[in-house]
């Protein structure tokens, strides 16, 4: 399948191809290892690749880990827009609820988690984030401009006060958050604001 | 130092230390392994004691990890009471930004969230977190016989949607949370609760 220095084979479908293999590969190695025990080689024997065709396209570990995560890109970030935001935040957390009860995902997240330790990766994580971030703000914008929110909320810390209770919940005591509780920590958050001083 | 089966050996403060070398040494192998990688051996030689010695006292290593971590006992859990929620939730708080922001306690964190899945030791992050939980209690119980919060306000809720925030910013974005965010924090989910319906 590899080891051809041909353009033509680089190019259209099978380059694409390769690419979401190598992508999936490198999460679920992550998933499975986390940041210590991750290697290129495990990498290409789970995508069915060459080493040499990881190293040419994404020359670093650190490259290829922030590709597959979506580092940079808003690929994968679809941020709920409806009208208000209640709804739109209560979608928002169920997204989130959603990705981080996925045992693949949140063995990422743990393994993020600990890149701020890591020699070479301990940027990761924190570009990762400000990724999620920068594509959420606009909930709070427009909310601020539609006249939900008090001007100057600041949006990070408000998704941060939304997002916290359940992240906490599965990675603290392993409870999973239901609706009804997804829910009501958007409500007591927007109702906190809109009556704190 | 081991080996010796004179029971006088194996009372008051030599014992006393033996149990205090081996919880920090389970502690730190812990924080610095995970769970994946920790054991007996590992932790003997940390603490500069016999395996068999570890063997004999603890039996198994979900038991000793049980013990290291307090799971079961309220050692080492001082729960504010300075006479008002408000305060009582500040400094609760406080604790759990200043111990998670520590390396090695954050470390441990990491470790007790991947033990859902893990064979032996799935019921300790769940034991771990229902002695935090139940020894933080008395704050809304309080709070409630003081009529500072409603009736039926369900304490788990309330910690889980004051600490939830500072969780998420440190094992997410990896933001330390200063003392006006986890006031603010306090505050936000204190005067939601109080307008909720």
């Amino acid at each position: 399948m590899e080891g051809s220095s041909s353009p033509r084979r680089r190019t259209g479908g099978r380059s694409a191809r390769v690419t979401q293999a190598v992508h999936r590969a490198t999460l679920a190695a992550l998933a499975d290892k986390g940041l210590a025990g991750l290697s290129i080689e495990d990498i290409a024997a789970r995508a069915g690749v060459n080493k040499t065709t990881i190293y040419r396209r994404w020359g670093t570990r650190e490259a290829l880990m922030a590709d597959a995560l979506g580092v940079g890109t808003t690929r994968q970030i679809a941020i709920p827009d409806t009208g208000s935001v209640r709804s739109d935040l209560a979608a928002l957390a169920r997204q989130v609820r959603d990705t981080i009860l996925a045992p693949t995902n949140r063995n990422l997240m743990v393994a993020l988690a600990t890149s701020a330790g890591h020699e070479t990766l301990a940027g990761l994580g924190p570009r990762y984030w400000a990724g999620r971030f920068a594509a959420s703000r606009p909930i709070v914008e427009r909310a601020i401009a539609r006249g939900e929110l008090p001007p100057g909320t600041d949006p990070d810390t408000l998704i941060i006060q939304v997002v916290g209770p359940l992240w906490f919940s599965v990675f603290g005591p392993g409870r999973a958050p239901d609706d009804a509780f997804v829910d009501r920590c958007v409500d007591i958050v927007l109702i906190g604001i809109s009556h704190h001083a």
